[in-house]
Protein backbone atom coordinates (compact mmCIF):
# COMPACT_ATOMS: atom_id res chain seq x y z
CA UNK A 1 0.00 0.00 0.00
CA UNK A 2 0.99 3.25 -0.96
CA UNK A 3 2.34 5.76 1.76
CA UNK A 4 0.15 8.86 2.63
CA UNK A 5 1.42 12.00 2.00
CA UNK A 6 3.39 14.32 4.36
CA UNK A 7 1.70 17.36 5.48
CA UNK A 8 4.09 20.77 4.08
CA UNK A 9 2.30 23.30 6.32
CA UNK A 10 2.05 23.42 10.56
CA UNK A 11 -1.10 23.64 12.40
CA UNK A 12 0.02 27.03 13.34
CA UNK A 13 0.52 27.86 9.87
CA UNK A 14 -3.09 27.03 9.13
CA UNK A 15 -4.46 28.76 12.08
CA UNK A 16 -2.69 32.15 11.09
CA UNK A 17 -3.66 31.58 7.04
CA UNK A 18 -7.22 31.47 8.24
CA UNK A 19 -6.97 34.14 10.59
CA UNK A 20 -5.85 36.29 7.88
CA UNK A 21 -7.48 35.24 4.61
CA UNK A 22 -10.58 33.17 5.46
CA UNK A 23 -12.22 35.08 8.98
CA UNK A 24 -15.61 33.99 8.18
CA UNK A 25 -14.09 30.72 9.83
CA UNK A 26 -14.14 32.38 13.26
CA UNK A 27 -18.03 34.43 12.50
CA UNK A 28 -19.58 32.77 15.73
CA UNK A 29 -16.95 33.23 17.55
CA UNK A 30 -13.23 30.38 18.01
CA UNK A 31 -15.37 27.40 18.21
CA UNK A 32 -13.14 25.09 15.58
CA UNK A 33 -9.70 24.30 16.49
CA UNK A 34 -7.49 22.06 14.47
CA UNK A 35 -6.46 19.02 17.21
CA UNK A 36 -4.72 16.76 15.22
CA UNK A 37 -2.47 16.69 11.82
CA UNK A 38 -0.50 14.53 10.66
CA UNK A 39 0.18 12.16 7.14
CA UNK A 40 -2.51 12.44 5.38
CA UNK A 41 -5.60 13.52 8.10
CA UNK A 42 -6.45 16.31 10.18
CA UNK A 43 -8.51 16.47 12.71
CA UNK A 44 -10.88 20.23 13.43
CA UNK A 45 -12.81 20.35 17.33
CA UNK A 46 -16.05 21.77 17.05
CA UNK A 47 -17.33 23.31 20.65
CA UNK A 48 -21.21 22.89 19.48
CA UNK A 49 -22.85 25.68 21.42
CA UNK A 50 -26.78 26.72 21.12
CA UNK A 51 -26.06 28.69 17.41
CA UNK A 52 -25.09 24.89 16.30
CA UNK A 53 -29.01 23.49 17.24
CA UNK A 54 -31.81 21.78 15.90
CA UNK A 55 -34.99 21.31 17.17
CA UNK A 56 -34.75 18.29 19.79
CA UNK A 57 -31.54 20.48 20.98
CA UNK A 58 -29.50 18.14 18.90
CA UNK A 59 -26.39 19.59 16.59
CA UNK A 60 -27.88 20.56 13.37
CA UNK A 61 -26.90 18.64 9.61
CA UNK A 62 -26.11 22.01 8.62
CA UNK A 63 -23.18 22.56 11.23
CA UNK A 64 -22.44 19.47 10.94
CA UNK A 65 -21.90 19.78 6.97
CA UNK A 66 -20.06 23.01 7.68
CA UNK A 67 -17.49 21.22 10.50
CA UNK A 68 -16.79 19.02 7.73
CA UNK A 69 -16.41 21.23 4.92
CA UNK A 70 -13.25 23.72 7.00
CA UNK A 71 -11.91 19.96 8.10
CA UNK A 72 -11.23 19.00 4.48
CA UNK A 73 -10.64 22.11 3.29
CA UNK A 74 -8.02 22.08 6.08
CA UNK A 75 -6.46 18.88 5.20
CA UNK A 76 -6.42 19.99 1.75
CA UNK A 77 -4.57 23.36 2.31
CA UNK A 78 -1.88 21.21 4.85
CA UNK A 79 -0.84 19.05 1.99
CA UNK A 80 -0.86 21.17 -1.01
CA UNK A 81 0.13 24.11 0.87
CA UNK A 82 -1.64 27.85 1.10
CA UNK A 83 -2.35 28.60 -2.43
CA UNK A 84 -5.10 28.56 -4.61
CA UNK A 85 -8.43 28.17 -4.07
CA UNK A 86 -9.54 24.54 -4.33
CA UNK A 87 -13.40 24.40 -4.82
CA UNK A 88 -15.98 21.72 -3.81
CA UNK A 89 -16.98 19.60 -6.60
CA UNK A 90 -19.29 16.93 -4.21
CA UNK A 91 -20.23 16.54 -1.12
CA UNK A 92 -21.75 13.28 0.06
CA UNK A 93 -22.66 12.25 3.80
CA UNK A 94 -24.41 9.55 5.99
CA UNK A 95 -25.93 10.56 9.27
CA UNK A 96 -25.71 7.85 11.36
CA UNK A 97 -26.37 9.16 15.14
CA UNK A 98 -27.60 12.08 16.96
CA UNK A 99 -25.25 14.49 18.37
CA UNK A 100 -25.89 16.46 21.74
CA UNK A 101 -23.78 19.69 22.51
CA UNK A 102 -20.71 19.70 23.27
CA UNK A 103 -16.82 19.03 21.57
CA UNK A 104 -17.40 17.50 18.61
CA UNK A 105 -14.41 16.12 16.28
CA UNK A 106 -14.12 15.65 12.67
CA UNK A 107 -11.42 13.48 10.94
CA UNK A 108 -10.55 14.29 7.34
CA UNK A 109 -8.50 11.78 5.27
CA UNK A 110 -6.88 11.92 1.89
CA UNK A 111 -8.03 9.20 -0.25
CA UNK A 112 -6.45 10.59 -3.58
CA UNK A 113 -4.39 13.73 -3.63
CA UNK A 114 -4.20 14.18 -7.72
CA UNK A 115 -3.16 16.69 -9.75
CA UNK A 116 -6.73 17.48 -10.60
CA UNK A 117 -9.26 16.14 -8.13
CA UNK A 118 -9.14 15.79 -4.63
CA UNK A 119 -11.10 13.40 -2.47
CA UNK A 120 -11.30 13.21 1.30
CA UNK A 121 -13.00 11.02 3.69
CA UNK A 122 -15.12 12.48 6.36
CA UNK A 123 -15.91 11.12 9.57
CA UNK A 124 -17.17 13.15 12.28
CA UNK A 125 -17.39 11.80 16.21
CA UNK A 126 -18.44 12.42 19.41
CA UNK A 127 -16.33 12.77 22.69
CA UNK A 128 -16.45 9.36 23.20
CA UNK A 129 -15.97 8.14 19.90
CA UNK A 130 -19.47 7.11 18.80
CA UNK A 131 -19.61 7.74 14.83
CA UNK A 132 -22.27 10.58 14.27
CA UNK A 133 -22.20 11.05 10.41
CA UNK A 134 -19.86 9.82 8.21
CA UNK A 135 -19.15 10.94 4.27
CA UNK A 136 -16.99 12.02 1.19
CA UNK A 137 -16.05 14.87 -0.59
CA UNK A 138 -14.32 16.12 -3.84
CA UNK A 139 -12.64 19.31 -4.32
CA UNK A 140 -11.24 20.43 -8.13
CA UNK A 141 -7.79 22.19 -7.70
CA UNK A 142 -6.86 24.91 -10.15
CA UNK A 143 -4.13 24.50 -12.43
CA UNK A 144 -0.49 26.15 -11.37
CA UNK B 1 -47.20 8.58 -14.04
CA UNK B 2 -48.50 9.06 -10.29
CA UNK B 3 -49.35 12.22 -9.18
CA UNK B 4 -47.17 14.46 -6.56
CA UNK B 5 -48.52 15.05 -3.22
CA UNK B 6 -50.99 18.03 -2.19
CA UNK B 7 -49.78 20.02 0.44
CA UNK B 8 -51.68 20.25 3.92
CA UNK B 9 -50.19 23.69 5.27
CA UNK B 10 -49.94 27.01 3.37
CA UNK B 11 -46.76 29.40 3.89
CA UNK B 12 -47.97 31.09 6.07
CA UNK B 13 -48.53 28.45 8.52
CA UNK B 14 -45.25 27.45 7.78
CA UNK B 15 -43.39 30.53 8.69
CA UNK B 16 -45.65 30.50 11.75
CA UNK B 17 -44.40 27.26 12.76
CA UNK B 18 -40.90 28.25 12.09
CA UNK B 19 -41.04 31.44 14.08
CA UNK B 20 -42.49 29.82 17.24
CA UNK B 21 -40.20 26.49 17.04
CA UNK B 22 -37.25 27.05 14.86
CA UNK B 23 -35.80 30.17 14.95
CA UNK B 24 -32.45 29.51 14.28
CA UNK B 25 -33.45 29.55 10.67
CA UNK B 26 -32.88 33.20 11.44
CA UNK B 27 -30.16 33.79 13.88
CA UNK B 28 -28.48 35.67 10.60
CA UNK B 29 -31.37 38.08 10.38
CA UNK B 30 -34.25 37.17 7.65
CA UNK B 31 -32.49 36.00 4.64
CA UNK B 32 -34.39 32.99 3.98
CA UNK B 33 -38.47 33.25 2.44
CA UNK B 34 -40.53 30.39 1.16
CA UNK B 35 -41.37 32.01 -2.39
CA UNK B 36 -43.47 29.08 -3.71
CA UNK B 37 -45.12 26.16 -2.48
CA UNK B 38 -46.90 23.59 -4.92
CA UNK B 39 -47.47 19.94 -5.29
CA UNK B 40 -44.48 17.89 -3.91
CA UNK B 41 -42.36 21.09 -4.49
CA UNK B 42 -41.16 24.22 -2.51
CA UNK B 43 -38.69 27.15 -3.26
CA UNK B 44 -36.58 29.26 -0.61
CA UNK B 45 -34.72 31.92 -1.20
CA UNK B 46 -31.55 33.01 0.19
CA UNK B 47 -30.42 36.45 0.04
CA UNK B 48 -26.88 35.83 0.51
CA UNK B 49 -24.94 38.41 2.38
CA UNK B 50 -21.42 38.77 3.39
CA UNK B 51 -22.18 35.89 6.03
CA UNK B 52 -22.24 33.16 3.59
CA UNK B 53 -19.26 34.28 1.12
CA UNK B 54 -15.94 32.26 0.67
CA UNK B 55 -12.49 32.89 -0.14
CA UNK B 56 -12.94 34.54 -3.72
CA UNK B 57 -16.32 36.18 -2.82
CA UNK B 58 -18.43 33.26 -3.95
CA UNK B 59 -21.57 31.62 -1.78
CA UNK B 60 -19.60 29.35 0.42
CA UNK B 61 -20.68 24.90 0.44
CA UNK B 62 -21.86 25.26 3.93
CA UNK B 63 -24.45 28.38 2.96
CA UNK B 64 -25.90 26.48 -0.18
CA UNK B 65 -25.81 23.05 2.30
CA UNK B 66 -27.72 25.27 4.56
CA UNK B 67 -30.10 26.54 2.19
CA UNK B 68 -30.83 22.92 0.96
CA UNK B 69 -31.17 21.44 4.11
CA UNK B 70 -33.96 23.93 5.35
CA UNK B 71 -35.77 23.80 2.03
CA UNK B 72 -35.83 20.46 2.03
CA UNK B 73 -37.13 20.58 5.73
CA UNK B 74 -39.79 22.68 4.86
CA UNK B 75 -41.18 20.49 1.48
CA UNK B 76 -41.52 18.07 3.80
CA UNK B 77 -43.47 19.52 6.97
CA UNK B 78 -45.64 21.08 3.66
CA UNK B 79 -47.09 17.82 2.62
CA UNK B 80 -46.88 15.37 6.18
CA UNK B 81 -47.97 18.46 8.19
CA UNK B 82 -46.59 20.69 11.68
CA UNK B 83 -45.45 17.35 13.10
CA UNK B 84 -42.92 15.20 14.39
CA UNK B 85 -39.21 15.60 13.97
CA UNK B 86 -37.89 14.17 10.80
CA UNK B 87 -34.25 13.40 10.88
CA UNK B 88 -31.88 13.56 7.87
CA UNK B 89 -29.95 10.61 7.21
CA UNK B 90 -28.16 11.28 4.09
CA UNK B 91 -27.36 14.28 2.03
CA UNK B 92 -25.50 13.97 -1.64
CA UNK B 93 -24.57 17.08 -3.88
CA UNK B 94 -23.26 17.92 -6.57
CA UNK B 95 -21.65 21.89 -7.04
CA UNK B 96 -21.67 22.87 -10.63
CA UNK B 97 -21.16 26.92 -10.58
CA UNK B 98 -19.63 29.64 -8.32
CA UNK B 99 -22.79 31.79 -6.96
CA UNK B 100 -22.21 35.45 -6.49
CA UNK B 101 -23.85 37.71 -3.66
CA UNK B 102 -27.58 38.12 -4.05
CA UNK B 103 -30.74 35.96 -4.18
CA UNK B 104 -30.51 32.16 -4.60
CA UNK B 105 -33.50 29.72 -5.37
CA UNK B 106 -33.40 26.48 -3.47
CA UNK B 107 -36.09 24.00 -4.98
CA UNK B 108 -36.78 20.77 -3.44
CA UNK B 109 -39.24 18.25 -4.85
CA UNK B 110 -40.39 15.28 -3.28
CA UNK B 111 -39.26 12.21 -5.08
CA UNK B 112 -40.26 9.64 -2.20
CA UNK B 113 -43.26 10.44 0.51
CA UNK B 114 -43.31 6.78 2.32
CA UNK B 115 -44.30 5.94 5.47
CA UNK B 116 -40.51 5.62 6.74
CA UNK B 117 -38.69 7.42 4.54
CA UNK B 118 -38.87 10.79 2.43
CA UNK B 119 -36.39 11.14 -0.79
CA UNK B 120 -35.95 14.68 -1.66
CA UNK B 121 -34.83 16.05 -4.93
CA UNK B 122 -32.55 19.42 -4.57
CA UNK B 123 -32.04 22.13 -7.13
CA UNK B 124 -30.06 25.15 -6.06
CA UNK B 125 -30.44 28.39 -9.14
CA UNK B 126 -29.27 31.51 -9.11
CA UNK B 127 -31.97 34.86 -10.02
CA UNK B 128 -30.27 33.86 -13.67
CA UNK B 129 -32.33 30.27 -13.22
CA UNK B 130 -28.14 29.38 -13.92
CA UNK B 131 -27.76 25.77 -12.04
CA UNK B 132 -25.78 26.70 -9.28
CA UNK B 133 -26.21 23.26 -7.64
CA UNK B 134 -28.33 19.88 -7.47
CA UNK B 135 -28.32 16.82 -5.17
CA UNK B 136 -30.56 14.77 -3.24
CA UNK B 137 -31.61 13.79 0.54
CA UNK B 138 -33.48 11.30 2.56
CA UNK B 139 -35.49 11.36 5.77
CA UNK B 140 -36.29 9.22 8.51
CA UNK B 141 -39.95 9.86 9.49
CA UNK B 142 -40.28 8.72 13.38
CA UNK B 143 -43.20 6.78 13.27
CA UNK B 144 -46.89 7.51 14.76
CA UNK C 1 -30.55 30.33 -18.39
CA UNK C 2 -28.04 29.18 -21.08
CA UNK C 3 -28.72 26.50 -23.21
CA UNK C 4 -27.68 22.80 -23.30
CA UNK C 5 -25.02 21.79 -25.40
CA UNK C 6 -25.62 20.07 -28.99
CA UNK C 7 -24.82 16.40 -29.76
CA UNK C 8 -21.92 15.96 -32.09
CA UNK C 9 -22.84 12.54 -33.44
CA UNK C 10 -25.87 10.47 -33.59
CA UNK C 11 -27.68 7.61 -32.32
CA UNK C 12 -26.35 5.33 -35.39
CA UNK C 13 -22.60 6.60 -35.12
CA UNK C 14 -22.76 5.77 -31.01
CA UNK C 15 -24.01 2.43 -31.70
CA UNK C 16 -21.53 1.87 -34.42
CA UNK C 17 -18.84 2.88 -32.25
CA UNK C 18 -20.32 0.63 -29.09
CA UNK C 19 -19.79 -2.36 -31.23
CA UNK C 20 -16.24 -1.74 -32.65
CA UNK C 21 -15.27 -0.61 -29.10
CA UNK C 22 -16.82 -1.47 -26.28
CA UNK C 23 -18.74 -4.57 -27.32
CA UNK C 24 -19.06 -5.62 -23.44
CA UNK C 25 -22.62 -3.82 -23.65
CA UNK C 26 -23.76 -6.57 -25.54
CA UNK C 27 -22.37 -9.63 -23.32
CA UNK C 28 -25.56 -10.59 -22.03
CA UNK C 29 -27.62 -9.86 -25.77
CA UNK C 30 -28.76 -6.65 -27.53
CA UNK C 31 -30.87 -5.66 -23.72
CA UNK C 32 -30.06 -1.84 -24.64
CA UNK C 33 -31.35 0.25 -27.01
CA UNK C 34 -30.28 4.32 -27.42
CA UNK C 35 -34.43 5.60 -27.74
CA UNK C 36 -33.65 9.48 -27.87
CA UNK C 37 -30.85 12.01 -27.98
CA UNK C 38 -30.96 15.22 -27.97
CA UNK C 39 -29.44 18.90 -26.54
CA UNK C 40 -27.66 17.45 -23.53
CA UNK C 41 -29.40 14.38 -22.62
CA UNK C 42 -29.80 10.99 -24.16
CA UNK C 43 -32.07 7.68 -22.89
CA UNK C 44 -31.18 4.31 -23.03
CA UNK C 45 -33.43 1.48 -22.60
CA UNK C 46 -33.00 -1.54 -20.78
CA UNK C 47 -35.29 -4.91 -21.80
CA UNK C 48 -34.77 -6.44 -18.24
CA UNK C 49 -34.62 -10.05 -18.20
CA UNK C 50 -34.18 -12.81 -15.80
CA UNK C 51 -30.24 -12.08 -15.58
CA UNK C 52 -31.04 -8.90 -14.07
CA UNK C 53 -33.16 -9.63 -11.13
CA UNK C 54 -32.66 -10.05 -7.54
CA UNK C 55 -34.56 -11.92 -4.59
CA UNK C 56 -37.99 -11.02 -5.00
CA UNK C 57 -38.13 -11.00 -8.30
CA UNK C 58 -37.26 -7.40 -9.23
CA UNK C 59 -34.81 -5.60 -11.32
CA UNK C 60 -31.38 -5.66 -9.43
CA UNK C 61 -29.48 -2.47 -8.02
CA UNK C 62 -26.30 -3.55 -10.29
CA UNK C 63 -28.55 -4.00 -13.51
CA UNK C 64 -29.86 -0.26 -12.88
CA UNK C 65 -26.24 0.98 -11.29
CA UNK C 66 -25.02 -0.65 -15.20
CA UNK C 67 -27.81 1.20 -17.00
CA UNK C 68 -27.40 4.59 -15.62
CA UNK C 69 -23.77 3.92 -15.94
CA UNK C 70 -23.97 2.91 -20.23
CA UNK C 71 -26.33 5.92 -20.51
CA UNK C 72 -23.81 8.62 -19.07
CA UNK C 73 -21.22 7.29 -20.87
CA UNK C 74 -23.56 7.67 -24.27
CA UNK C 75 -24.78 10.98 -23.24
CA UNK C 76 -20.86 12.41 -22.66
CA UNK C 77 -19.44 10.30 -25.71
CA UNK C 78 -22.70 12.20 -27.98
CA UNK C 79 -21.89 16.03 -26.61
CA UNK C 80 -17.77 15.32 -26.55
CA UNK C 81 -17.25 13.15 -29.33
CA UNK C 82 -16.43 9.53 -29.75
CA UNK C 83 -12.75 9.87 -28.27
CA UNK C 84 -10.75 9.55 -25.41
CA UNK C 85 -11.54 7.69 -22.07
CA UNK C 86 -13.53 9.49 -19.24
CA UNK C 87 -13.47 8.27 -16.11
CA UNK C 88 -16.31 7.78 -13.88
CA UNK C 89 -14.86 9.51 -10.62
CA UNK C 90 -18.24 9.59 -8.55
CA UNK C 91 -21.68 7.80 -8.49
CA UNK C 92 -24.61 8.54 -6.29
CA UNK C 93 -28.10 7.28 -6.71
CA UNK C 94 -31.54 6.97 -4.71
CA UNK C 95 -33.55 4.00 -5.42
CA UNK C 96 -37.01 5.06 -5.35
CA UNK C 97 -39.00 1.67 -6.07
CA UNK C 98 -39.03 -1.54 -6.67
CA UNK C 99 -38.93 -2.49 -10.96
CA UNK C 100 -40.20 -5.22 -12.37
CA UNK C 101 -39.03 -7.00 -15.11
CA UNK C 102 -39.65 -5.77 -18.61
CA UNK C 103 -38.42 -2.08 -20.29
CA UNK C 104 -37.09 0.08 -18.45
CA UNK C 105 -35.79 3.71 -19.90
CA UNK C 106 -32.82 5.44 -18.09
CA UNK C 107 -32.49 9.32 -19.31
CA UNK C 108 -29.26 11.38 -18.75
CA UNK C 109 -28.68 14.76 -18.86
CA UNK C 110 -25.78 17.03 -18.56
CA UNK C 111 -25.49 19.10 -16.01
CA UNK C 112 -22.01 20.64 -16.56
CA UNK C 113 -19.28 20.08 -19.30
CA UNK C 114 -16.38 21.46 -18.28
CA UNK C 115 -12.87 20.73 -19.88
CA UNK C 116 -12.23 18.56 -16.55
CA UNK C 117 -15.36 16.91 -14.81
CA UNK C 118 -18.58 16.43 -15.98
CA UNK C 119 -21.50 15.98 -14.49
CA UNK C 120 -24.59 13.62 -15.18
CA UNK C 121 -28.00 13.82 -13.96
CA UNK C 122 -29.50 10.28 -14.38
CA UNK C 123 -33.46 9.31 -13.83
CA UNK C 124 -34.81 5.61 -14.48
CA UNK C 125 -38.61 5.67 -15.00
CA UNK C 126 -40.46 2.78 -15.31
CA UNK C 127 -43.07 1.77 -18.47
CA UNK C 128 -45.46 3.92 -17.01
CA UNK C 129 -43.25 6.42 -16.25
CA UNK C 130 -42.86 6.00 -12.60
CA UNK C 131 -39.62 7.58 -11.33
CA UNK C 132 -37.63 3.75 -10.12
CA UNK C 133 -34.06 5.56 -9.13
CA UNK C 134 -32.21 9.32 -9.93
CA UNK C 135 -28.75 10.42 -9.19
CA UNK C 136 -26.03 11.57 -10.32
CA UNK C 137 -22.46 10.90 -11.44
CA UNK C 138 -19.47 12.64 -12.47
CA UNK C 139 -16.63 11.87 -14.59
CA UNK C 140 -13.18 13.14 -15.43
CA UNK C 141 -12.15 13.76 -19.22
CA UNK C 142 -8.69 13.51 -19.77
CA UNK C 143 -6.84 16.28 -21.45
CA UNK C 144 -6.40 16.41 -25.09
CA UNK D 1 -17.01 3.50 21.62
CA UNK D 2 -19.84 0.97 21.41
CA UNK D 3 -18.72 -2.37 19.87
CA UNK D 4 -19.50 -3.38 16.45
CA UNK D 5 -22.37 -6.68 16.26
CA UNK D 6 -21.64 -10.19 16.43
CA UNK D 7 -22.12 -12.23 12.82
CA UNK D 8 -24.94 -15.28 13.82
CA UNK D 9 -24.27 -17.08 10.75
CA UNK D 10 -21.37 -18.42 9.56
CA UNK D 11 -19.45 -18.38 5.66
CA UNK D 12 -20.95 -21.71 4.98
CA UNK D 13 -24.23 -20.94 5.86
CA UNK D 14 -23.70 -17.60 2.92
CA UNK D 15 -22.78 -19.79 0.71
CA UNK D 16 -24.96 -22.06 1.09
CA UNK D 17 -27.93 -19.55 1.37
CA UNK D 18 -26.95 -17.65 -2.02
CA UNK D 19 -26.74 -20.87 -3.68
CA UNK D 20 -30.16 -21.92 -2.98
CA UNK D 21 -31.62 -18.55 -3.13
CA UNK D 22 -29.60 -15.87 -5.22
CA UNK D 23 -27.76 -17.87 -7.60
CA UNK D 24 -27.78 -14.90 -9.51
CA UNK D 25 -24.32 -14.33 -8.14
CA UNK D 26 -22.72 -17.31 -9.87
CA UNK D 27 -24.41 -16.46 -13.27
CA UNK D 28 -20.80 -15.36 -14.33
CA UNK D 29 -19.37 -18.50 -12.81
CA UNK D 30 -18.14 -18.62 -9.26
CA UNK D 31 -16.25 -15.07 -9.56
CA UNK D 32 -17.11 -13.98 -5.87
CA UNK D 33 -15.90 -15.53 -2.91
CA UNK D 34 -16.40 -14.52 0.19
CA UNK D 35 -13.00 -14.59 2.50
CA UNK D 36 -13.36 -13.06 5.57
CA UNK D 37 -16.13 -12.61 8.22
CA UNK D 38 -15.80 -10.70 11.45
CA UNK D 39 -17.56 -8.27 14.03
CA UNK D 40 -19.36 -5.84 11.29
CA UNK D 41 -17.82 -6.75 8.80
CA UNK D 42 -17.06 -9.12 5.82
CA UNK D 43 -14.79 -9.20 3.06
CA UNK D 44 -15.48 -10.63 -0.79
CA UNK D 45 -13.36 -11.33 -3.18
CA UNK D 46 -13.67 -10.99 -7.00
CA UNK D 47 -11.82 -12.71 -9.59
CA UNK D 48 -11.83 -9.97 -12.31
CA UNK D 49 -12.07 -11.26 -15.74
CA UNK D 50 -12.42 -10.49 -19.31
CA UNK D 51 -16.70 -9.84 -18.77
CA UNK D 52 -15.35 -6.95 -15.21
CA UNK D 53 -13.57 -5.27 -18.11
CA UNK D 54 -14.29 -1.84 -19.36
CA UNK D 55 -12.72 -0.09 -22.54
CA UNK D 56 -8.78 0.70 -21.75
CA UNK D 57 -8.84 -2.60 -20.25
CA UNK D 58 -9.29 -1.84 -16.44
CA UNK D 59 -12.10 -3.36 -14.09
CA UNK D 60 -15.42 -1.40 -15.13
CA UNK D 61 -17.40 1.01 -12.65
CA UNK D 62 -20.48 -1.59 -12.97
CA UNK D 63 -18.34 -4.60 -12.07
CA UNK D 64 -17.29 -2.98 -9.25
CA UNK D 65 -20.36 -1.31 -7.90
CA UNK D 66 -21.71 -5.12 -8.46
CA UNK D 67 -19.20 -6.47 -5.69
CA UNK D 68 -19.63 -3.46 -3.60
CA UNK D 69 -23.66 -4.35 -3.75
CA UNK D 70 -23.10 -8.32 -2.89
CA UNK D 71 -20.51 -7.77 0.05
CA UNK D 72 -23.14 -4.92 1.51
CA UNK D 73 -25.96 -7.28 1.06
CA UNK D 74 -24.13 -10.30 2.70
CA UNK D 75 -22.45 -8.28 5.72
CA UNK D 76 -26.16 -7.80 6.63
CA UNK D 77 -27.12 -10.83 6.06
CA UNK D 78 -24.76 -11.75 8.22
CA UNK D 79 -25.75 -9.64 10.89
CA UNK D 80 -29.15 -9.81 10.56
CA UNK D 81 -29.89 -13.70 9.72
CA UNK D 82 -31.28 -15.32 6.79
CA UNK D 83 -34.14 -14.19 6.53
CA UNK D 84 -35.88 -11.25 5.01
CA UNK D 85 -35.21 -8.73 1.61
CA UNK D 86 -33.42 -5.73 2.73
CA UNK D 87 -34.12 -2.98 -0.03
CA UNK D 88 -30.95 -0.67 -1.30
CA UNK D 89 -32.19 2.70 -0.65
CA UNK D 90 -29.17 4.94 -1.81
CA UNK D 91 -25.92 4.30 -3.28
CA UNK D 92 -22.43 6.09 -3.17
CA UNK D 93 -18.84 5.65 -4.34
CA UNK D 94 -16.14 7.49 -5.09
CA UNK D 95 -13.25 5.85 -7.55
CA UNK D 96 -9.80 6.53 -6.68
CA UNK D 97 -7.45 4.10 -8.84
CA UNK D 98 -8.24 2.00 -11.89
CA UNK D 99 -8.49 -1.32 -11.25
CA UNK D 100 -6.34 -4.23 -12.91
CA UNK D 101 -7.88 -7.77 -13.87
CA UNK D 102 -7.40 -10.26 -10.81
CA UNK D 103 -8.60 -10.62 -7.73
CA UNK D 104 -9.81 -7.37 -6.03
CA UNK D 105 -11.01 -6.75 -2.60
CA UNK D 106 -14.27 -5.27 -0.71
CA UNK D 107 -14.42 -4.68 2.63
CA UNK D 108 -18.13 -3.59 3.78
CA UNK D 109 -18.47 -2.57 7.50
CA UNK D 110 -21.78 -1.98 9.52
CA UNK D 111 -22.06 2.11 10.41
CA UNK D 112 -25.56 1.45 11.58
CA UNK D 113 -27.47 -1.48 12.59
CA UNK D 114 -30.85 0.53 12.87
CA UNK D 115 -34.20 -1.55 13.49
CA UNK D 116 -35.01 0.28 10.26
CA UNK D 117 -32.49 1.90 8.75
CA UNK D 118 -28.55 -0.21 8.00
CA UNK D 119 -25.92 2.13 7.06
CA UNK D 120 -22.70 0.28 5.11
CA UNK D 121 -19.26 1.38 4.84
CA UNK D 122 -17.59 0.16 1.75
CA UNK D 123 -13.63 0.04 0.48
CA UNK D 124 -12.41 -1.38 -2.87
CA UNK D 125 -9.30 -2.63 -2.58
CA UNK D 126 -6.24 -4.60 -5.08
CA UNK D 127 -4.26 -7.07 -4.36
CA UNK D 128 -1.50 -4.64 -3.10
CA UNK D 129 -3.90 -3.14 -1.15
CA UNK D 130 -3.89 -0.43 -2.92
CA UNK D 131 -7.70 1.65 -2.56
CA UNK D 132 -9.96 1.42 -5.90
CA UNK D 133 -13.15 3.19 -5.08
CA UNK D 134 -14.40 3.92 -1.45
CA UNK D 135 -17.91 4.66 -0.34
CA UNK D 136 -21.37 4.05 1.51
CA UNK D 137 -25.00 2.50 1.17
CA UNK D 138 -28.16 2.51 2.67
CA UNK D 139 -30.33 -0.54 3.23
CA UNK D 140 -34.23 -0.21 4.44
CA UNK D 141 -35.41 -3.44 7.10
CA UNK D 142 -38.85 -4.47 6.36
CA UNK D 143 -40.53 -5.04 9.67
CA UNK D 144 -40.66 -8.33 11.80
Amino acid sequence: MSRPPVPVVSIAELEDFTDREFAQVHQDGKVYKITELGPGFLTLRLDANERHLRMGGTVSGPALFTLADYCAYYVILAHIGLKGLSVTTSFHIDFMRKAAPGPIFCTCTLLKLGQRLVVVSVAIRDKDEELIAQGSCTYSVPPG
